[in-house]
């Protein structure tokens, strides 16, 4: 096989890819490390891939390199990001670290290097044929389909390369599509990506697809925050003119940002990523996708689709291969997202006998209940302060998050820093740590209230509110005072209340009493630490034997990353969105009063809490 | 359904289009009778149907209409094309008439009207799920899936549209897709185009999918003519720099001013065109598709493929509904395409107890030989002379040609016009009976010479070589003489010569004899007429028994048409391209001795023709 080189002039700056004869441009361009603007996925109907060659302009995605060149790429043909997401640690415990490879290992994106016959008089089948032929050899697979893109080029592909090509398979509707061929042997090179798309807080992973190592982790808030912090809001702005197109251009920069840092960390070329997965509720898939969402906020609160189909990343905007393919969590309903059956896929809930409960700690708590014959879900509107947001020092689970917190009988402060260096802001596991704290000696009452007679200067009076320091600046990183206002309180009290009172509503709408459940999985971003116990004393979560409780991390995300590397995982995902029941618990009339009630530490209702009790 | 005014102002003219509230403006704008461009289906992707509306560019395929609306259409965004199709008669003929219906009726796109009821807190499924469910109770289909672009607007269109909405559906890769959502009850308007793209001759018909009537036909010269005459020196002028592009773009612009003049002349929208088939070979098809046909004239002769996958038309540039669905009849091999498995589909041979032999008479001369247990397909360059192209008055089988022709003792000729008005040239049917006239009245000889001995001013030396008068110039609308001369009659030999040694060495290759042949069809652009007899007498067609003879017209576009309104057919099509063994008669020794052999009338051996002989 012929190798040549390709020397790329961009603005202000030159880069150079060596790469086979028969590759098209849009993919030696990345593999020299530059994104050029291919909204179509290289299909070559958009024209917005336009270069330079010589004096002519050409579209790079139908342009094969037969000799060395020289490119010009024009700035309007460049995709450009700004930086921002932070390296984060692996977030799977448990059962879910168990259930890691429990599905047969098949990414969702699959390369099969084939070393084919030249055809010949007697074996004068279609190029096409002759490559399903052999992969038919390779692969056990329902149908193998192909789109126009991928044949007009095929002929020189494979008369370029000796008639070696690696074909790259994606899995989409229950079978085999070619999405891309390339010349050579390149199924070495195989990496992917899995999104958990929250309403707060975006979190990516670069997997190789080979070796299922994941490379590395970013998270971060997602930018539509600054149009709203929860999804009501967040649709009322999609709504308006331009709304929508903002939303999606916002957590489409949270990824491609993930995707250029964990890529260029890494050394992984884009061209090489063929396959991403996203989990995400209902409204962020719309946002993502620029699918209306306006009827999901109105009764009878509809979305347009749980089952969004997979699309090629240019469709969406997102940087990768423009063949490659973007797959979905399936959701249940309104309120219970892919995130939640991504969740319930990883912790393996749909296949236990004894009633289990998933809840997972997010701006809107989800609950799964139910067993390997029966699940239904819920969710509250929770708001994103166990996320670290809306909070005067809340951050995400990264380093510099203070996670835990111990205060002694003299009211000393103990804190533990994710990453040991100094303290930044306070994350979710850390808020649990300190309200447990701080009722414990005193500091607040069962109402939130902090007791400004205690004996310390940290306990004072802020701006408006009064407040209590953590961390004084010459201790911390954050160049301020590291604090926790009423204001805070409420808004901790209010998400903790919200989740409890829709675990006992959907408990109570089935009958079932929250002793009968046998497993309880909490799932959310706290990093690696949620210690259970002080979640049940701040009534978080009810007061039950402790063993009945596994902290399960980030499950949307392991479940996004078991279905990328796993079709059958990805399969059952499905099974799973179909056979859980939606329940709107604010049709429920008792969920109001219950979340009142839940509005004090732990609750008013204190036989509710036996343990903390005594 | 509220329904609105859309007021277009284009480059020079106004036009006017009532819509329902929920429609696109691409779709408004089909309505009104533009064509607006968007070479990405209307997916948003390309950017190309930018439009105005106050001081605002917006993109048409993402802007709903909610309420009347003044729209300004730049040029850049709209598609132009000239004229130039001719209106021709139906072609079908025989057997092939019956067959028509022979398959049950189901569009390859099929309109469902659904009324959907309202969402209520109690039947809360999204607006897909709820559309997939009434779907699931009207049509049995294998699955349903759609794509994102007929997702992002569903919420507002069915809500605009009280939930009374026509889902359009299309059949591909064996089972439906939804292709697009309409506002209100539009299954009153479904359209649909057959065609046949030959190398020289291209037919398009537009069919009402309701009715399953012809509204129109039209054939014109493939313009790619310019590009070359035969399939080889079209890919040669294709594997020259912008030699494909200027391929394509030659045939899709014969297509479009078809659609263009049909759709004009019969009243029907361009919107409402969701459904065209293609019939054609396979050099043709890689052409039309921007698919490299280099390797389709080396040795060994590859396709880069022999089954296409169904496009949206505006991937290929084809003027329909962005949205519509362009399916290809599947072709066997190199030299046998689409065309002729759908001349096989047409007639019927597959099923045939008896040896049956279909022989297709167009610039490639193809022929399948066969029954219900087998079937073997050849092909030979016959050129474009009995097409009516590249002789000196040739012409294609519509108003003006020439298609009968006596000539009596005295050699009067008399001649029988298509349209019944004077001449304009004339078409295959006609040289063939021309030949056949001059053979009899002993103008030309056994080699075609003319004899300049004759009595009769007809006969006379013309610039170069010696020439037959058929009608002079005053008897004709042609503004010259219309003639045959001496080089027609060598390009006519060659023709007939190659078509007639194809038949005897597919024959021989199988060990069987002509007479052992119970059915022969012929088909080909002949228009209404096609003398059998003579055509035997000038040594086109074997000499066997004229009942075994049957004329069944242009079968590709026939069978183009059949797929067309049935699905089942489309299936059928799929397996007849399978079930056909495709031959390379240019290696079988015997077949150049054979060629030069029938280069005289009727042959060198008249054993071969003892009717004519006799």
């Amino acid at each position: 096989m012929k190798g040549f080189n390709v020397r790329f002039i961009l603005p202000g700056s030159t880069k150079e890819a060596a790469v086979a004869g028969g590759t098209d441009l849009l993919s030696a361009a990345m593999k020299a490390g530059i994104v050029i603007s291919a909204s179509c996925g290289g299909e070559g109907l958009c024209g917005k891939c336009k270069v330079i060659i010589g004096q002519k302009k050409v579209l790079a995605c139908e342009t094969i390199v037969e000799h060395d060149l020289e490119v010009t790429i024009p700035r309007e043909s460049l995709e450009i990001h700004e930086k921002g997401a932070a390296e984060s640690e692996e977030f799977t415990k448990g059962v879910v670290l168990k259930r890691e490879n429990a599905y047969p290992y098949f990414p969702l994106v699959t390369k099969v290097y084939l070393k084919l016959a030249a055809p010949t008089a007697d074996d004068n089948v279609s190029d096409l044929d002759r490559i399903c032929r052999e992969l038919g050899k390779k692969v056990d697979s329902l149908h193998i389909s192909t789109k126009l893109a991928n044949v007009k080029f095929l002929s020189e592909t494979l008369r370029d390369s000796d008639f070696e090509i690696t074909v790259v398979l994606g899995y989409k509707e229950g079978g085999f599509s070619i999405i891309a061929v390339e010349p050579g042997d390149t199924t070495g090179r195989n990496y992917g990506f899995a999104f958990d798309i929250g309403t707060t807080t975006v979190v990516g992973q670069l997997i190789d697809l080979n070796s299922r190592e994941i490379l590395g982790t970013r998270i971060a808030f997602n930018k539509q925050a600054s149009y709203g912090s929860d999804v009501i809001t967040r649709i009322v702005f999609a709504s308006a003119p331009e709304g929508l197109e903002k939303s999606h251009k916002a957590v489409t920069s949270n990824m491609n940002e993930m995707i250029d840092d964990l890529t260029g960390a890494c050394g992984v070329n884009l061209g090489d990523i063929y396959a991403i997965t996203c989990a995400g509720n209902m409204t962020m898939m719309h946002l993502l996708l620029k699918i209306d969402p306006s009827a999901i906020r109105k009764p009878p609160y509809i979305p347009t689709t749980t089952a969004f189909p997979a699309i090629h990343s240019s469709e969406a905007g997102i940087d990768a291969n423009p063949k490659s393919l973007v797959s979905f969590l399936p959701g249940v309903g309104t309120y219970v997202g892919g995130d939640i059956v991504a969740g319930v896929l990883a912790c393996g809930l749909f296949e236990n006998d004894g009633l289990s409960l998933l809840i997972d700690i997010g701006t809107n708590g989800e609950i799964v209940l139910g067993n390997r014959d029966w699940m239904m879900g819920a969710a509250a509107s929770a708001g994103p302060a166990f996320e670290g947001s809306g909070l005067s020092c809340g951050m995400k689970a990264v380093r510099g998050a203070i996670q835990k917190v111990d205060i002694d009988a003299g009211l000393n402060v103990k804190c533990d820093i994710i990453g040991g260096s100094k303290a930044l802001g306070v994350c979710g596991s850390g808020y649990i740590d300190l309200l447990c704290q701080m009722l414990k000696r005193g500091i607040i009452d069962k109402a939130g209230k902090i007791d400004m007679n205690i004996k310390s200067s940290r306990a004072r009076r802020g701006e408006n509110v009064n407040e209590f320091v953590l961390a004084f600046k010459s201790e911390t990183d954050a160049g301020k005072d590291i604090i926790i206002t009423e204001d805070d309180i409420e808004n901790l009290k209010r998400s903790k209340g919200a989740i409890y009172s829709a675990i006992i509503s959907l408990l109570a709408k089935v009958g079932k009493d929250i002793n009968e459940v046998a497993k309880i999985y909490i799932a959310g971003g706290f990093g690696n630490y949620l210690n259970i116990e002080n979640a049940v004393s701040i009534g978080l979560l009810p007061d039950v034997k402790r063993g009945v409780y596994e902290f399960i991390g980030n499950s949307s995300l392991a479940g996004a990353r078991m279905s990328l590397l796993s079709k059958e995982a990805f399969m059952v995902a499905d099974g799973i969105a179909k056979s859980i029941t939606y329940i709107d618990l604010s049709a429920e009339p008792t969920y109001m009063d219950e979340y009142v009630a839940s509005l004090f530490f732990p609750h008013t209702n204190l036989r509710r809490f036996p343990s903390v009790r005594s």
